[in-house]
C-alpha cells in the first residue's frame, strides 16, 4: 500500500484526533501540490492513538496495612492448608514437587512463603511489542494500557440486533479498534467468529490483529497448540530471533476457581511462558458461586489463585513477563446473573491493586462491564462504575475496556465506541493537576476580575484548546437544535459513529512479503487438519 | 391521617425495603387482628429511608501538601490583591470594615489571613433535623447526605416529553424523594412550578416539603422576604424556640462568579445566619466562562470565593452553620454548552475537597450532573462519572443526587429513579471492606476447597441476603426473558417504577393542626400581595 493511499479517503471531521498533521506535513515536504493534492489532505483520514496511560495520580488505597497484612497471612493459609489442584498435568505436580510443594495426588500445597518467593522472579513491568513501535506499550508501574473487549459469542448492533457473531465482525471490531485513539491495544477475542471452525478461527483472528492493525495483540490460549501457533506467527511477523528476547502478545489465563488450574489454560501458559511471551494469569470469579460473598474472603482467594498461577510461570521460566489478574463480579442472588459495576466488584478490584503492587507486579482488572442488554443507562451506569474504579485502583492492563455488553455474551458496536470515547476521560484524569505558572492561572484571574468573563481573555485564548477532553460522540447540542434533529439518543449517535469509522478505515501499510507469509502459515494450518465444531 | 391509613394500600413487593416491619409490629402489638388486619399487612407500604452515609473508607486526595499551599496562598492573593465585590449591599460592606478588611467601593480587599481566621467559628459539621427525628442528617466529618436535583424549569418523562414544570410535578418530585430509600433529604427547587406567581411559587414549595415528606429540606433563596417566608414556617412545624438554636433548612447560596456577591443572595444568607439556619456557600462555575480554564486557577477561585462568603456569614452571625460549596463544570468550546462527567469537573471536586477539609469545613459538590436530553448512556456516564468522584472525593452534602437532565434544565422522573437506585452503591462502597472473621470466610474457603461451588455452603446461606448492593431498577433478566418481555431499555424500566413510587405513596402523619396552620400561613402570604410572574 503507498503513502498516498494511506493518507487520502476520508473526511477529517469526524475522525478521532489530528495525528496526520505529520502525514500532511511530509506530503508538503515532498513538493506535492495542486488541486488534486489538497483535495487529498482535505480527505486524508487522520488517526491518531494516544500513548498508553502513564498516571501522574495517586492510587486510591482502600485497605490500611493491617488489612493487607491479614489478608496476606489468610491467603498463606489458604495455599499451605488447603492448596491449589493443577488437574490431569503429571508436569506440572513433578515441577512444584522439585520446587518445595508438598503435592498429594493433584492437590498442590504450598508451604509459606514459597509462592511470594518464586512470584519474585516476574518483572515489575514489562514492554510488549506493536508492529508500528509507537505503540508499543508498557505494562505495569504507573502505567494502564486499554483493550477491547474479548470473548463474547455475540454481537450487537442497532440494524442487525443481536447475532452470532462472525469473522466479518471480528475484523470490524479491529478495525474499530485501530481507528480509536483511547485504545491502545487490539486485544484478543474481539468476539468469537463463530463461523469459522472452532479448531481453525484463532488463525483468522490472529492474521486480523497482524495485518488490519498496528497495535499490540493477544494470542490464543484455547488450546496449547494454539497457542504454539500465536507464538509461531509472531515469528513470521516480527523475526524468529525477536521473539523470546522481547515480548510480542500479552495473552489471558483464567484460573478455575476455586483453586483449579486445569491442563488446557496451563498447557496455553507453558507455550507462552516458555517463549517468552506475556501471561495474565486471572481468576475468573462471580462472587458467591466461585468464591465466598464477602469481599475480603474474595480477596483471599484472589491472591491465592494468582499467587499459584504466576508462581507456575516462574517455574516453567523465571523472568517471564505475567499480570496479576482479577476479573471478580458479584451475583443477583434472585436471578443468579452476574452483575457488574457493583460496589462490591469495585472494592475488591481495589483491594486486589493493593495485593498486586505489594507483589510488585502488574495488575490487570475492570473494564467497561456492564450486565445490559443494550447500550442504554444501565450500560453506562454499570461500566462508568466500573472504569473510573479501575482507574483509581492502579490497574496497568484493562480487559474489555470498551464494546462489552450483556455480562460479556455481546460485543456491541455501538456500545464500543461509546466506552472509547469515555476512555479519554481516563486519560485526562491520569494527568493529574497541572500546576505550573499557566495552570495556576494567576494573570488570567486578575486580568478578569470581579464580575468579569473568562471566554476572551488571554489565557483562555491561549490554552482553551487543550484545556477540556472533548466527546467525540455524546451531544452538548441546544435542546432545540437537538429536537430538529429527531432527538437522537446515544445509541442512534454512536451508530453513526460506527459508521463512520469503519467507512474511513484503511489498513496500515505492511510488508508484502510478510503479508503472504502469514496468509500461507494460516492456508497451510488450515489445510493441516478438518474442521472441528464445538 | 389515622396510623391504619398510613400502613394500608400498596404491595410490598416493589417497594424500596422493609422499614415497615416496625409498623407492623405495632400493629400486632395493639391487638388488632382478623383478615383485614392481616390484609393491610400484607398490603402496607414499606417505607425505609437509608441514614445518611458514614464513610469508612478513605477520601481520595489528588492533591499533596505542596499544591494545597499553592492554591491556598494564591487564593489568599485573589482576596487581598484583586478582592470581591459585595454589589448594593452597603451594610455589607461596612461590616468588613468593621472586620479590618480594605474596602474600596464595593470591592472588598481583605488581608492575608483574614478569611481564614473568620471561617474558623464556622461548625466543623451540624445536625438539619427533620420531622422525622429518624431522618435528622448530620452535615460535615465523614457524612454523605443526599439531595435530589435543584432548579429545573422542565420536567420530562416518557409520556409527557419535555414540558415546563408544574406544582403538580414538584408534589410528585417531593413524593419521589419521599418513596426513595437511599435519598435522605428533600432537597429544595426539586422543579421550578411555573404555573405558580413567582413571588408565591416558594410557599406552595416550602408547604409541599412540609407536609408531603418527613425528610429535612432547603429554604428559599430567591429573594430575602422569601428566606423569611421560609423561617416563619419552620417557625410554625417545629416551633418557634426551636429554630435558631436548632437547624432546621440548609439553604443553598451561589456565589455569582466571579468574585461578585450579589444583594439578593447576601440577602438570603443573612436572613438564614441570623436565624441559625444553614447555607451552602456556592461558587457557581462553568470553567472558561466564569473561571479560568486550567483546573489549578479554577480551584484558586473557589478557594477565594468561598471563604469570602463563609467568612461573611460568621461576620453576620459567628458559629451559624455554612457548607463550602462548589458547582464546577467545563464549556465545551465547539457549542459553548456546560459539560458534565469530565475529568476536569472531576479533579476540581477533589481538591475542593481537600481544601475544605483543611478548613475545617462540610463540602458540597458532584451529584448525578448530565448534559444529556434523555436518561440515556450519555446520562448515565456523565452522571455516575460525578457521584462515584463525589463519594471519594468526601462531599458531605450533595445536592442534584438523582434527577438531573440537561445541563440542569430539566428534572427528569425517570432519570430520578435511575440515579436514586445508583445512590445505593454509593452507600455499600462507604461501607468498606469488612475484616471480621465472618468477613475474612476462612471456614468456607476451607469447605469448598477446589473446584467446589460456593452457592450451597453455610457462610453464603449466612450472608446472601445482605452481602451484595440489589438494585431496584436495572435488568437482570436472562435475554430470552427480557425479549419476551418486549425488550425494555432501562428508560421504560425506570418509568414503570416512577408510577408504582409514585401509586404507592402515603404521606407521613402530621399534626392536622399544624398542618392547618401552615395552610393558613400561605394562604395569609399569598393573598397579601399580586401574583408577580418573571
Amino acid at each position: 500500500m503507498s503513502d498516498t493511499a494511506q493518507a487520502t479517503g476520508a473526511d477529517p471531521t469526524g475522525a478521532e484526533s489530528t495525528g496526520a498533521e505529520a502525514t500532511a506535513g511530509t506530503r508538503r515536504g515532498r513538493g506535492s501540490g495542486g488541486g488534486a493534492a489538497r483535495r487529498a489532505e482535505r480527505t486524508a483520514v487522520r488517526i491518531e492513538t494516544a500513548p498508553f496511560i502513564r498516571r501522574r495520580i495517586p492510587n486510591y488505597e482502600i485497605l490500611d496495612e493491617e488489612g493487607l497484612a491479614l489478608i496476606e497471612a489468610n491467603a498463606e493459609r489458604v495455599l499451605e492448608e488447603i492448596g491449589v489442584r493443577f488437574a490431569e498435568n503429571p508436569d506440572a505436580l513433578k515441577l512444584w514437587k522439585d520446587a518445595g510443594a508438598d503435592v498429594r495426588g493433584e492437590r498442590v500445597h504450598l508451604p509459606k512463603g514459597l509462592a511470594s518467593k518464586l512470584c519474585a522472579t516476574a518483572p515489575r513491568e514489562y514492554v510488549q511489542r506493536a508492529r508500528n513501535p509507537e505503540r508499543d506499550v508498557t505494562v505495569g508501574g504507573k502505567s494502564l494500557v486499554l483493550a477491547p473487549v474479548y470473548g463474547p459469542p455475540f454481537v450487537r448492533d442497532i440494524e442487525g440486533g443481536r447475532r452470532y457473531a462472525t469473522i466479518e465482525d471480528f475484523r470490524n471490531f479491529v478495525k474499530l479498534g485501530y481507528m480509536s485513539k483511547w485504545v491502545h491495544h487490539s486485544g484478543g477475542t474481539l468476539c468469537e467468529p463463530t463461523d469459522v471452525a472452532v479448531n481453525k478461527r484463532h488463525l483468522d483472528m490472529l492474521l486480523a490483529h497482524m495485518t488490519l492493525t498496528d497495535k499490540p495483540f493477544m494470542g490464543s490460549v484455547t488450546a496449547p497448540e494454539r497457542a504454539a501457533d500465536s507464538v509461531e506467527m509472531c515469528r513470521i511477523l516480527f523475526g524468529a530471533d525477536r521473539v523470546g528476547p522481547e515480548c510480542f502478545m500479552t495473552s489471558l489465563i483464567n484460573i478455575n476457581s476455586p483453586l483449579v488450574f486445569d491442563a488446557t489454560m496451563m498447557g496455553a501458559l507453558e507455550v507462552y511462558a516458555r517463549a517468552g511471551q506475556a501471561t495474565i494469569i486471572s481468576p475468573f470469579i462471580v462472587g458467591g458461586a466461585m468464591a465466598p460473598v464477602s469481599v475480603a474472603g474474595t480477596l483471599t482467594q484472589v491472591l491465592a489463585e494468582a499467587m499459584a498461577g504466576i508462581a507456575y510461570s516462574q517455574l516453567i521460566n523465571p523472568g517471564s513477563p505475567v499480570i496479576f489478574g482479577a476479573f471478580v463480579t458479584s451475583i443477583d442472588m434472585n436471578s443468579g446473573a452476574p452483575t457488574f459495576g457493583t460496589p462490591e466488584a469495585s472494592k475488591i478490584l481495589w483491594g486486589a491493586g493493593q495485593l498486586a503492587r505489594r507483589l510488585n507486579l502488574p495488575f490487570r482488572s475492570g473494564g467497561a462491564l456492564c450486565g445490559s442488554k443494550l447500550p442504554d443507562a444501565q450500560a453506562a451506569y454499570e461500566s462508568a462504575n466500573t472504569l473510573q474504579a479501575a482507574l483509581l485502583g492502579g490497574v496497568n492492563f484493562m480487559l474489555h475496556a470498551c464494546g462489552w455488553l450483556e455480562g460479556g455474551l455481546v460485543s456491541g458496536y455501538e456500545k464500543f465506541v461509546l466506552d472509547a470515547d469515555q476512555l479519554g476521560i481516563l486519560h485526562s484524569l491520569a494527568e493529574g493537576i497541572d500546576l505550573s505558572d499557566n495552570g495556576q492561572a494567576m494573570d488570567a484571574i486578575r486580568e478578569v476580575g470581579p464580575g468579569g468573563h473568562y471566554l476572551g481573555c488571554a489565557h483562555t485564548q491561549a490554552n482553551f484548546k487543550d484545556a477540556f477532553w472533548r466527546t467525540q460522540v455524546l451531544d452538548y447540542r441546544p435542546y432545540e437544535t437537538w429536537a430538529e434533529a429527531g432527538s437522537p439518543d446515544s445509541m442512534t449517535l454512536a451508530n453513526a459513529r460506527v459508521k463512520k469509522l469503519l467507512g474511513d478505515y484503511q489498513p496500515p501499510a505492511l510488508d508484502p512479503g510478510v503479508a503472504e507469509a502469514l496468509q500461507a502459515y494460516v492456508d497451510q494450518r488450515k489445510a493441516s487438519e478438518p474442521d472441528a465444531f464445538g
